[in-house]
């Protein structure tokens, strides 16, 4: 078992220097929301997350939710008494529209305090995300009714929510889904058919379950254009809002996963008894679309999970590896051993943890304070920027953070040696959790593809062009403050960077067999530089503040902060140029190897 | 569940092409082994590891193996039958002196029947690898008199060995321990401490455990100078080789581990009641060098491990990708889906994962047939170059190619998506037992330290230099062969190896900080230019034979083999000069980063 200690230090400073939170504060939509108090906000959160939620975790990996007969799922000891804590102190409510009860918080504040949540317990944090999924898509899409009846209590966590697209010939191919939703003389509809994987399908943490399902109406065309969404709750509602009759959707199995136990992966029946009865939102057969407006924020959600759970196993390991000792080192005294944290090997370990986990919230951030720029911005231009920059950031968030969350965890493991391996040390259930990271809300492969299809293509590469050209913005600002070692670095990578989108566009995009076949490199190429490009941004940052008289543990900060920077762009922004004959290679080469 | 198929094909042309295993069959070892017979055997072991084997791989991860009440423990349900197959059929004993039991077959073929029984249960596998390193140790190092008392069972597998190294503060640091070994006025020894991770330290298979055990005697050196090796059996064996009493070892408890369920992993008494009765093996305090002249053997190994898992996880991920048919590709009827192994970001993972693992076979293989010709060679001189190319491929293959078992079964959850993460699909137990590999017979970072200490030493940088300038060779014969980009990317890698040994070697190698902190990144930068170095070689191999007209499914594997050495050439070792920066980086960078 570990402590957790939320990295309020860095979560300030990135928030500070690379979401610029004070501009953010300025705009009118958060005038009321008292962003003054926020470094007590998150001080409190990591108190809260550190020492009510955080020892929830081991317990629910062993105990895992459980499928009673009744079809009934009980989750671990401990969880339901830890979430009433959450929905009591408002965590769950805090960056949502105050007219429905929430906290008018900005979205990059919500997400910093979803890391903490994470980080404290991937499987219990699920619940909430599905959840924010829910109201999200009911903000956007629901009627005004829709919204009155089932946005307070899905915001202030007294209910939850699901998402239900999987069926099990429809997984990525979305489009191959069959749900039936037949229409009703009242203007409901009943649903009938099987969702897989739907987490937190069943549960008993909350009186009722907002399934949100993806489903047909009769003679709607094939394919992703012939999809609605309905809203399907486990107990209907009567109109004094109070419970009524259980619907008829039923959880009727638990998957067995390798990781995240306590999360309960339902495979839910609609319609077994005639069916489940559900509310349209929105048009008829633009299902797809609505799943599209919400899928930033999920997908940005599933990113985070990366990085939270990272940053809970670098803990983890950086603890032990301080306590630990073996060997010796030149100045151990006789007779000692040396903690293996002043072995070479195992810095270079955590020192790559740090660097990527530090680069990784720039990224994540970065993307969550777009969001929040694309909606409250006053002005339209702006707007639009943050967009898109939402649009081309979101996918590098999502399979670059949880590609990053499989590799970090993975070192976690390694730096504990053979007790890394013991379940009871607790670090190989982090990275047993986040293995699910990269394959759920969209692979990252089709990640990838996204961004080599939708995101290179928008104004026809000008969206990418412009990140790259800001990167040379920081390169002089680079050159100007002498650090200029790292400047050559990033100016390099970035000249990949653009060669590689080049190339791709070029190609075709995602249109082409040559661009899907770059994707995955791609993105991991374009990822990096633009980590390696906030993390510069950083260090320039950190050297105006150490300029400007930072003292004690706060100049410490700055210092590794510097120092942290200089190892990313001198060790890991090179691998950049390793990536780019990948990129460029095209589809043929695949093609030649037989796979028969 | 899946199935597994002994990869026959690549086996066979990597024994021929890469092993060279004709010439080896020519040395006077071999003259009665029976090589001619080579391709049967190794159809007649795949079929019986495959058949026999392979299906209890899944149902020792469910059950595990348990401890009772008693200290006994109990394997799980079908591994007794199984062993006993295995023992019958002689298929551990293939690789051994004759003199004793053995077959007399090189060690190559040894490895090639290993990577079958890994592929099939890496848990049960760890029995024999561990009875293996008993009878390395015992062969180089016991008297006539224990030979002859302990080689004939082990060699059968009547019998298992353990090796007992690490205690709770002794583990990369072995001079550490504390187990006490005093003399008897017998001539043997009564042992007592506390042993941990012991594998397979107690289990229900074989009558006898041959525990292989270091300790120190009184007064004894601190530190690995200290340090004798001892021979302690479960129980004593009485002069006309019958089972006497009931040694004082006892098995305290099993680790929970995160993978390998079935292998009992124990915790050691030995010495509760008195002491337990051991052998001393050899000299006094020569036990860690005995250890060394062993390690190459267990480290290789646990390279194989890497390799036979990620061949298993891979045909487990081919399979899927053929049969899961999502979305649509140009040609695909109207109302289908198309297999996912046609969508090009299916493909690249799984080329990838092919490309890596064919590399690494030719890795491994080279290593053992080294080991062979450095023991059976005539030449002294052939001899000599043989042995140190094993101590120099040894930490490549160990810890490389555990690093690419944990990428390759990674990537083999991956292509299964959301199934991946479902333990009934079973690909999620190979990426768990396959994660302790990087770990134990040395951590992978110890490799690396190995690697830039002692082998990058080796005649002042020779040995290495030696072999990067075979790869010159290789570079001429590709461009006559016209495989020019080959020759072009493999000539770039080799530049890259030279210059990171070199400068390593100018900072001191192991000796010097700057050399460990570039220790694990040169790791991998070798052992990937080695990879692609072999995959030409191979590819060279390849083109001839199409020259000489094969035909069918040889001339099929023939054109998948240069097309994987060209997608590894292309794609896989650019990675090589993206590493170079971190390896000559020194270790100030990591010293900079505050870790408190």
């Amino acid at each position: 078992m570990s402590d957790y200690h939320a990295p309020l230090s860095d979560m300030a400073f990135v928030l500070d220097e690379i979401a610029d939170i004070d501009r953010l504060a300025q705009l009118s939509a958060f005038a009321d929301a008292g962003l003054d108090a926020l470094p007590d906000v998150l001080a409190e959160a990591g108190r809260f997350f550190a020492e009510v939620i955080a020892p929830t975790n081991r317990t629910g990996d062993l105990e895992g939710s459980v499928r009673n007969p009744d079809g009934s799922v009980t989750t671990p000891d401990g969880f339901l008494e830890a979430y009433r804590h959450y929905v009591d102190a408002g965590w769950g409510a805090m960056a949502f529209d105050p007219e429905y009860g929430g906290g008018g918080f900005p979205w990059v504040v919500g997400i910093a305090i979803t890391e903490m949540l994470t980080a404290a317990n991937m499987a219990l944090s699920l619940n909430p995300m599905l959840t924010q999924g829910s109201i999200h898509a009911l903000t956007a899409h629901g009627s005004d009714v829709q919204k009155a009846r089932w946005l307070p209590k899905l915001i202030s966590g007294e209910w939850s929510g699901t998402m239900n697209l999987t069926e099990p010939q429809a997984g990525s191919d979305v489009g191959a889904l069959t749900t039936r939703a037949v229409p009703q003389p009242d203007g409901s509809y009943l649903l009938s058919g099987q969702k897989i994987f739907i987490t937190w399908g069943e549960h008993d943490l909350t009186d009722n379950i907002v399934h949100l399902v993806l489903a047909r109406t009769p003679d709607a065309p094939a394919g992703t254009r012939g999809i609605s969404l309905f809203i399907v709750p486990k107990h209907l509602v009567e109109p004094d809002g109070s419970l009524g009759a259980r619907n008829d959707v039923h959880c009727v199995s638990l998957e067995h996963k390798m990781g995240i136990h306590a999360s309960p992966t339902c495979v839910l029946q609609f319609g077994e008894n005639g069916g489940a009865v559900g509310y349209r939102i929105g048009d008829e057969h633009a299902g797809m679309r609505y799943m599209f407006t919400m899928m930033n924020q999920a997908r940005l959600a599933v990113g985070l999970e990366g990085l939270a759970v990272a940053e809970r196993s670098y803990q983890q390991a950086r603890a032990y590896a301080r306590d630990r000792r073996q060997g010796r080192r030149d100045d151990t005294p006789a007779g000692e051993s040396a903690p293996i944290v002043e072995h070479p090997d195992v810095r270079r370990m955590l020192v790559t943890m740090k660097a990527q986990i530090e680069a990784l919230r720039c990224l994540v951030y970065l993307n969550a304070v777009a969001i929040d720029r694309a909606r409250w911005s006053s002005d339209e231009g702006e707007r639009r920027r943050n967009q898109e920059l939402t649009d081309l950031l979101t996918p590098l968030s999502k399979a670059w953070g949880t590609d990053l969350g499989n590799e970090i965890t993975s070192l976690a493991v390694q730096v504990h040696g053979g007790m890394g391996y013991i379940e009871e040390t607790g670090v190989a259930q982090h990275f047993r959790d986040i293995r699910i990271a990269a394959i759920y809300e969209g692979t990252n492969g089709i990640q990838a593809i996204d961004l080599v299809g939708r995101k290179l293509a928008m104004r026809d590469g000008a969206v990418i062009e412009e990140l790259i050209g800001e990167m040379g913005l920081t390169v002089r600002a680079l050159v100007e403050a002498d650090l200029g070692e790292m400047a050559d670095r990033l100016e390099a990578a970035a000249a990949d960077a653009r060669a590689a989108s080049r190339w791709l566009l070029q190609r075709g995009g995602g249109g082409s067999d040559d661009g899907l076949a770059g994707a995955t490199p791609y993105l991991r190429l374009l990822a990096t530089t633009v980590g390696g490009w906030l993390l510069a941004k950083s260090a320039l940052a950190a050297q105006r503040r150490l300029a400007e008289g930072a003292s004690g543990p706060d100049r410490e900060f700055l210092e590794a902060k510097l120092a942290t920077a200089r190892f990313y762009a001198g060790q890991i922004l090179p691998q950049v140029q390793g990536l780019l004959p990948s990129v460029m290679a095209g589809a043929a080469p695949l093609y030649a190897v037989g796979l028969d």
